[in-house]
């Protein structure tokens, strides 16, 4: 790619995110939404100015949400996430295995094989932690007792992702190591994230302390991006994602001293590469999914089941006094983790274009609605009109 | 590439730049020194850790380098770099002139032909206005009489030097179109710029107000910066350098109600991507021409005349009452726009590895000789210490 190609899709890439945000915001919906919709239309399906799967677009939509990510860890309060653990977990636990039942059984329904129903179920499992937490963000609830239940399910519902993803692309090349392989990963993964938790608290705030005393403030907020990096490759080779470790760097990092120089620092670096991350997930998306009447009605059964089996979730914490519904809909959106188990399943063999062109549908349907349904939900509850657009204007700066 | 090695590289790249530039800072030097050995500790004379010749690291650095002369545009004032134009044109017609005729007679003493002597002294004519640009704002001098003529020769010198190297391509391939061919590009390159400047401030002032009025800051900042990305993209469609069409994007923008906002957006961004394009200059180096008889004195011989050519062209605007010296060591650094000079000269097969070894110690001296004795230079100048270290204060932030 030369440097005049790239220039140009980057160019692409932030008017379609700006734009399409701003006009999102001018008719009140979420500037995520926005840029998800202005990335279809820069993406192959349209104007065909931005392909996703390109390298460099890649690694910089990467280097996108591992920031995001940073950057809500960087904003939570863990003792207020651990608070809501337990809540958290439920509903983790239950929007996994709802969707999956019903995805398996709407698969056989329509004919599918054991396999390729394991690999539709597993698809609804999903939830884009990077969706959900954007779209809190840009309506000021990630503080809410709501947010923080969303926010802790979705991150625990990405590791619950990942083992599951790696017990499918096992089962798709016929090699499925059993039950003490997933107990195995499973133990590795969340043991990253409290190991990360621990040792992060004992060590990062003198490291940070030091560094502050001896560098100026640019300085600071850099080597705090090099700990998301150092933290998400960790995730990445204990077989986490790379996601959740910047999330952990931003949680550990919260409480320091520093943690508004970073958080400073960190900003303008959001403002560019975030919408990067949205661009592309929206430039991912194949708009002939459409077209085809058999992939509109399997995927549409699909896409029923993954939402009411996310909104049934919701209500899972029974004992939580909250608005169960918020939190529901906040872990619908399948986003890119959902595109990921897609592609999967493709390049295995193991579905067929019209299969993976219904799991895709259902992916779009998922990852759109949720935003403008979040906002419909929240609206009543941000109190005089004034107090909401002072809001929206603080969550616009994330 | 994987995220993983992707982020491991950044990482690299970061603790690099910042822990060097830092040092360096600690040791009485322009930080960009610290970089540029940062770079070449962690590059493949060292560490082995960063590949500038990759791709994705490629496409960063030269991101970082054109947000450093949008940077450094936006900073700059256009009357007073029209009021040392004629200074700044003759600091650089002569300075491409007498390297080159000092540069081409050294390689013919030393027993080269023709050709690769011409291409020996079409190396020495470069100047890094990137490289030059930023010693200056480290020093916080980008403002001074001085500063303005290194600034407005370095940008001369790398149009004149896309012209050389352009007519240097076609004479390592026999394919040299006479001087129309030469007249229509210096045209070409120059009636660019003339007419982005022109053109710019009759559009582009009204464009940016209606942005402003329309979006918020950070959607402003986000279009300057695309402003910047398309400018860069013209000037190398019509041959002239993606960095000048950046610097003449920030010129542009200077004198706009919004130019505070967007250089205030672009800062975070400058922090993080400036600094890849320094590292990947330094990971560039290959510590090994220091290790040749021969190559260390065709080489010495060659930076003699690229030094003592540079300087005396600081001395050519005779009517110039300002010091001299500090114009002439500005010009010295050579910079990545030497070594792509002697790239091609290797890859056109007309230097052996002995002789671009020689043209690489050439550029390596002079890049990292001339920040430290600006820096000598510029001391006595800066008057009281309070004063100086509140101006290196303000210039680390750019």
């Amino acid at each position: 790619m030369t440097v005049t190609a790239f220039l140009t899709t980057l160019a692409a890439i932030l008017v379609a995110a700006k734009l399409f945000g701003e006009l999102a915001e001018r008719i009140g919906q979420p500037a995520v939404l926005g840029e998800l919709v202005g990335g279809v239309i820069v993406g192959g399906s349209v104007l065909g100015l931005v392909d996703p799967h390109v390298e460099s677009v890649h690694l910089l939509a990467e280097i996108g949400v591992i920031i995001l990510l940073f950057e809500i860890g960087l904003e939570t309060d863990l003792m207020k996430l651990f608070a809501v653990g337990p809540a958290a977990a439920m509903v983790a636990l239950v929007g996994v295995a709802l969707p999956f039942a019903a995805g398996y059984w709407v698969a056989l329904a329509f004919g599918l094989g054991t396999l390729p129903a394991i690999v539709a179920g597993a698809a609804l499992t999903a939830t884009s932690v990077g969706i959900t937490a954007r779209v809190l963000s840009d309506l000021g609830r990630l503080g809410d007792p709501e947010g923080q239940i969303v926010l802790g399910a979705a991150v625990i519902d990405d590791v619950l992702g990942l083992i599951i993803l790696a017990v499918v692309a096992d089962l798709t090349q016929g090699e499925f190591g059993g039950l003490s392989a997933i107990v195995r990963t499973t133990v590795v993964a969340f043991g990253f994230l409290a190991g990360a938790l621990l040792l992060g608290q004992l060590v990062v705030p003198r490291l940070f302390r030091l560094i502050s005393r001896h560098g100026k403030e640019p300085t600071v907020a850099a080597m705090g991006l090099v700990f998301a990096f150092i933290m998400a490759i960790l995730a990445d080779l204990v077989g986490s994602a790379s996601i959740i470790g910047a999330f952990a760097a931003g949680l550990v990092l919260a409480s320091t001293e520093q943690a508004p120089a970073i958080e400073k620092g960190v900003l303008g670096l959001g403002h560019f590469f975030v919408p990067i991350f949205f661009v592309a997930v929206g430039a991912a998306v194949d708009l002939q999914v459409f077209g085809s009447r058999d992939v509109l009605l399997f995927g549409g059964a699909l896409t029923l089941v993954a939402v009411l089996g996310k909104v049934a979730a919701g209500y899972a914490p029974f004992w939580f006094t909250g608005r169960k519904l918020v939190i529901g809909v906040g872990m619908v959106p399948r986003g890119e983790v959902g595109l990921i188990f897609a592609q999967t399943g493709l390049t295995a063999g193991v579905l067929d274009a019209g299969r993976f062109g219904a799991l895709m549908l259902m992916v779009i349907v998922t990852t759109f609605v949720a935003p403008p349904t979040l906002k419909a939900l929240l609206k009543p509850a941000a109190g005089a009109e004034a107090e909401e657009s002072a809001v929206a204007d603080l969550t616009t700066e994330i």
